[in-house]
């Protein structure tokens, strides 16, 4: 007979080391670009404490660094991690706690002599950020969906991303011996800092992701005619940029009135751009974010239609052009509904929300059952050094991690108990 | 006994070689950037017409061309006149056509052989569009106000505006001796196209200008949060650039419900500018037109107080920091009386109108009763190669200038009279 799951608060993880491990990737600081120097020590530093806390290590042929831990039962493994590589002056939390917190769960494995019943993988992706190269590099690997034309790309240092992954310790030359198939992970969870302020003004300590939003983006360019500002009366302009401040707000109301889950002007650019000229064209772009591909495509064509009543009431022209649309990635309700037991054996507060940023859990999903548990930002700030998560958040998130993946291990080896 | 003011009609402009004199300065392109060679190239065919049609021409210190032609009586001279220097890429009418205007009322004099009461000027201003140093160089000078650093200024290719005055035949150095004073000119008419729509739009062929418009600038700064667009929820956004469009909007607003004569925001600047960060900061200019020095204020001060509600409601701080107000110039009511009259005189609709673009007129203003008259742009366009007059409206506006001129010299010869 298998041994019981060790209760809750038995397998209590230690919130001090996990804090330390936080702390100690960063001593050099927050500026981690992937397949850099400072992205190969920290990765150094990770596999010697993943090391430490038993775990046999390697590195893939994307680079990812895998960490395996024996169960008792010959099964998939159970997946969890996150990544190391930063943003150009980022923070000490982003990606680096869901490491140190996988981390953490197996030290209190160890610790308390347990052993699941599946196999047990800590994964850290490469390239999660794209600061060079493109976004979710490793894990894009995994599944098989990073293709030989991007290995051949050049950065600024016109070195190929083959080379980079070389950098650290990967051989693109193997990368199709990396790719994983469907069913080859019994789950993956991720943990993750929220990156927004809506946990911490709610008061709530965990977030269950829903799923990881799509994302529609259109390039819009506003057409009016440039003219002296002076002599140009008011009745005659044809503003481009009065146009297009109509058609920002318009985009704001469409996520305001819930149309949509978010909905951004982030870049816009005024041609001739001259105190005493009337805007002649605006070029801009907008994002709508929403789990819900209906929800985003009608919000794309309800902002349209804005457009095309702005631009008869102004007498200028609008452009709409839209970019292929980013899917978004359901989460699973099996990995949802063993961390809001979790949460709820804990005593912890949580609330569902979607991901508005992209993780590798959303490529993971394609391997197994996923899901992201979120815990707060201090101000919603994130991707800058100010990022911060308090030491008793980090701990409870963590917590709640070592759980799932209890619940999990049980569940997935005993479906008909899951009930 | 003074000899009778010809009668309009037996005093008739000579309308094709007016617009083949126009046509003429143009033939090898319209860009003229001020002291170029393509300027000093118009500017000697400029001086040969003028000669031709009886003028003394010269050059005074600041590169002004001053064509002379004696009067009856000694009195301070009854000038006319505008450019020829453009802005890159510019148009065959704005300048041009005051300055073949004026050479046609010379000629039409010349060939009834009537002399006025007054001496007669034609000026040509040197450097009025400023696309190389200052603008209105040439008028600056002849009242005083052009100082010795402007003249050490160095453009783009190391020269000195003296240097770049020698280039066409003046001397920085005996600047001085150019200025004239108050009372130096019996009156002062510019005719000028409108470069606006206002004429057109009314069918109006003659515009009578009430003054040069003053400006404010204003610099504004909206300082929110640059923030992750998927992570960072409406609520908790402090959007730079939806604060940044509501006061857009608010400026247009000011100028449609008439609180000033024209309000623009003509540059913008966004930061980070980036299509997934909320905008944390947007830089723009406020520029506010009007001959009415309280209104402009009051405007100015209405903006600032929208723009204080849009940032309590938006969470974002506005700064603004006004420049120094340039003072509006009335024209002359004697002059605008003058041109009232020469329009009723030759059957002619007109309609009065601020011009929101700088002329030298306004600095002619301090030396003596000044008034400038508009002719229909065609679609408003301006400072573009289609730049268009028609050949009528350029006669038209030649035939008043003439009248004008005839009438203030009676006038101003006669004050009794001119009731």
């Amino acid at each position: 007979m298998a041994p019981v799951r060790p209760f809750a608060r038995t397998a209590q993880i230690d919130s001090v080391s996990l804090c330390d491990r936080i702390q100690l990737i960063s001593r050099s600081g927050t500026t981690r670009l992937a397949y850099s120097e400072e992205d190969v020590r920290a990765r150094a530093v990770v596999m010697e404490i993943m090391r430490n806390v038993g775990l046999n290590v390697s590195i893939d042929a994307a680079g990812n660094i895998v960490g395996r831990r024996a169960g008792r039962e010959k099964r998939p493994p159970l997946a969890f991690g996150s990544h190391v590589d930063t943003v150009r002056n980022g923070g000490l939390y982003d990606g680096i706690l869901g490491v140190m917190a996988a981390v953490e769960c197996v030290a209190t494995l160890e610790k308390i002599c347990y052993t699941t019943a599946h196999p047990i993988e800590l994964i850290v992706f490469a390239n999660e950020e794209g600061q060079r190269f493109g976004a979710l590099c490793g894990s894009r690997a995994l599944v098989g969906s990073l293709k030989a034309d991007e290995l051949a790309r050049v950065d600024e240092n016109g070195r190929t991303l083959a080379d980079a992954i070389r950098d650290i310790g990967g051989d693109a030359a193997q990368l199709s011996g990396a790719v994983r198939r469907s069913g080859d992970l019994a789950a993956f969870v991720e943990l993750h800092i929220e990156q927004g302020g809506t946990l911490e003004k709610a008061e709530v300590p965990i977030g269950i992701v829903e799923g990881i939003s799509g994302i529609s983006y259109t390039d819009v360019r506003v057409t009016g005619a440039a003219n002296h500002s002076g002599t140009t009366s008011m009745e005659l302009r044809k503003d481009a940029l009065v146009a297009a401040a109509e058609l920002v707000l318009c985009v704001q109301t469409a996520a305001l009135e819930k149309r949509c889950h978010v909905a951004t002007v982030g870049q816009l650019v005024v041609s001739p751009n001259a105190t005493n000229i009337v805007p002649g064209e605006v070029g801009f772009t907008i994002e709508i974010r929403d789990l819900d591909r209906e929800k985003i495509l009608a919000s794309a064509k309800q902002i349209r239609e804005c457009g095309e009543q702005i631009a008869f009431r102004s007498s200028v022209e609008i452009e709409f052009s839209d970019r292929t649309l980013i899917e978004s990635v359901p989460c699973s309700p099996v990995v949802r509904d063993a961390i809001i037991r979790s949460c709820t054996d804990l005593g912890l507060k949580f609330q569902t929300l979607p991901s508005g940023a992209g993780h590798d859990a959303q490529m993971m999903a394609q391997l197994g059952p996923t899901g992201m548990i979120f815990v707060p930002s201090v101000g919603g700030i994130s991707h800058s050094p100010r990022e911060f998560t308090t030491s008793e958040d980090c701990a409870r998130g963590t917590q709640v991690l070592l759980e799932t993946i209890l619940r999990l291990d049980d569940t997935l080896s005993n479906p008909a108990e899951s009930q």
